[in-house]
């Protein structure tokens, strides 16, 4: 007997059937003998439907009652997955955020678990009562209902799987695990039986949708057993674990791409100091996230050129707001491009294996693709590209690890 | 400076431009200094969309989760009410039912109110801030959430109201007040000025969609000043008040009627103890809502036929019921008519005045309208007639008891 968590996004609850499928594959793992928390997220669309109410009303609203707002969602699907689960005679009960209760800090809109109280849940369990929790919601330290950011599921999830010391986390999907690099730019593209957590950390952060980055730093810290797969087919996934849980380690386990990035350029900026301060510091302030950054020396010593990459939603926003502080940061003109992407090479086996960076590079100078920018960690190499080569790109590194299926 | 409740129903909340002039009212009152709590009721057509899924996936659903669901209607209304008060610099929070807290009995589906902890709104209130609340939802003994049934927001208004010992309870709706008959029918109807807590309660309970009976009840018990107002029109609408405060007391007040009655009679009963019991009872045990009853001996003194109402809706159920208890009661057949309307005068003037039945029955006869059953209470005279008579009817005697417009 175990004691699982399974989680089911979006797209798995579309609907009355789908609802009445969540419960049958449920049922499966209660009459198995396993103790099961489902915890799931609003029907696809409707968390998009209440933002939207939110916006028509209220541009720039109030954070408190945008989550009172929006976690209505999630009220609905817990309340729903539980009827379809006694319809199969499964006992069940449904559980709000405010009612476990899964206690977060007081950031409405992108709050952070603290603390979740699972003795209440684990006496249920124990009773042969299936817990279907609320996911992306919780209760602050002012009373009030909290959200934990889009994605929030996958943290809900493995938070509680966390608290109630769980035998596994299972995140069902619309995918059936994760892949040496998304199946459909990449027809020889494989599942992974088993990724490790740094990888499927740096996955998720490069811009593979499969979970919210958080869950996995969460998985990892806690060292919860996720497995990834589809809530539509019926066979094993991926499971995320720890680095030596994975025998045959790959130099690369995995090859991803952002598409939806974009490029400024600062030209002749003037050389002193506090420039990339005033220039990231302003960005920071209007919560633009910067990614890639480089700074060349300019041909006469006294200027330099600041590149750096943001997403291409903020790209308007960025720039408007450096050209209203031209004056203060000093520079020559922006040269903005928003048709660029980044693809990234993954794999714990670099820390061991020099050359990856080279290998990548040589691939792409194959294909006559220009690299704009690098960057690098421990285990992954990103380069910024023109956006019209990113499937070539990808299908190229995807041969040259040796990813190719056979 | 006054402490105002003020309750708009689904379709003053069907939108965002609606939602926007809900806040400008409310602002207004705020402006000219008052206290005000706003309770609102789901969007309208939201209610429905939500019980319609529970039936898709649970036709005979567990009230618990049922409850869960539907009142995730009133939490989206709240936030978005508090949203649209903020853009017009209104200081405003929302409150949902375990927030307040609204403490109901365990009868889920169909809550009743025990307790209204009014301190934290009465301090908030006192700040400045208008509480916005959640209609039709409340918190069980077993912590879970409750609702009050349909059309409970006006009860949650009046509750409110009492609890925090409000001026005023205004009920917002589609309509601008309580009419002497439905306009649509009499185009010579009034508006009333006034009406007392009886007749409104009659009228409530007769068929006038205006308020829930149950908040007339409220509000009579606690002596809560209502008034039924349009949130489209800008002007006064019908308050609900103690008798002694009506000068001009008129002998009726209104006239109503049910459309949606059918009536069921069971022939040749056999005439012995405990009959009545057996038919009612079973009926009562189906939650079959039994009106209007008679009995008449038939000619040869051994059986009776007996002959009652119940709504349309319930029509089918129960002859299927009762046929399949013919021989438990005893009966020769069943003879069911579901094109009859129950038609009825109100008034406390009633009771100092005789001959309103006798008035009622000319004006019908006059027009050769049969009445099938008769029933009467204190203040208020009820008919049966057939359906296709009932505009008729109501017209009649709405010029019988000199309520025609000038």
């Amino acid at each position: 007997m175990a004691r699982l968590v399974m989680k089911f996004g979006g797209t798995s609850v579309a609907g009355a059937e789908r609802i009445r499928n969540v419960a049958t594959r449920v049922k499966r793992e209660v009459d198995a003998g396993h103790e099961v928390v489902v915890v799931v997220s609003a029907m696809a669309g409707e968390t998009n439907r209440l933002v939207d109410l939110c916006r028509q009303i209220a541009p720039l609203h109030d954070a408190q009652e945008y989550d009172t707002v929006v976690a209505a969602g999630e009220q609905v699907t817990v309340g729903l997955v539980a009827l379809a689960l006694h319809e199969l005679g499964v006992p069940a009960r449904s559980w709000l955020g405010w009612q476990v209760a899964i206690r977060t800090d007081g950031v409405h809109g992108s709050a952070r678990i603290d603390d979740i109280d699972g003795a209440m849940l684990i006496e249920r369990l124990k009773a042969g009562q299936v817990a279907v929790v609320a996911g992306f919601q919780g209760l602050g330290p002012d009373g009030r209902v909290t959200t934990l950011g889009r994605g929030g599921s996958d943290t809900s999830a493995v938070a509680l799987a966390a608290a109630l010391k769980a035998d596994r986390c299972d995140i069902y999907t619309d995918v059936d695990g994760v892949y040496t690099a998304d199946p459909r730019i990449v027809t020889a593209a494989r599942k992974l039986d088993r990724i490790t957590y740094e990888e499927m950390l740096e996955l998720a952060s490069l811009g593979a949708k499969v979970l919210q980055t958080r869950s996995v730093e969460m998985a990892m810290n806690h060292r919860v057993r996720l497995q990834v797969l589809s809530s539509f087919e019926d066979k094993p996934g991926t499971l995320v674990v720890d680095e030596d849980e994975i025998v045959e380690k790959q130099i690369v386990s995995g090859v991803t791409y952002a598409p939806d990035e974009a490029k400024i350029t600062l030209l002749r900026v003037a050389d002193r100091p506090g420039v990339a301060a005033a220039i990231f510091g302003s960005l920071a302030d209007a919560n633009v996230n910067v990614d890639m950054i480089v700074q060349n020396t300019a041909d006469d010593g006294k200027a330099t050129d600041v590149t750096f990459t943001v997403s291409r939603a903020d790209l308007d926003r960025a720039l408007a707001l450096l050209e209203s502080k031209r004056a203060e940061i000093g520079f020559a003109r922006l040269s903005p491009d928003r048709n660029v992407a980044k693809v990234s090479v993954v794999g714990v086996g670099m820390r061991s294996h020099a050359g990856v960076a080279r290998t990548m590079f040589q691939a792409l100078a194959g294909k006559n693709i220009n690299i704009q920018v690098i960057s690098t960690s421990e285990i992954k190499v990103s380069v910024l590209i023109a956006a019209d080569y990113t499937e070539l790109a990808v299908r190229t590194l995807h041969a040259a690890f040796g990813l190719d299926a056979a």
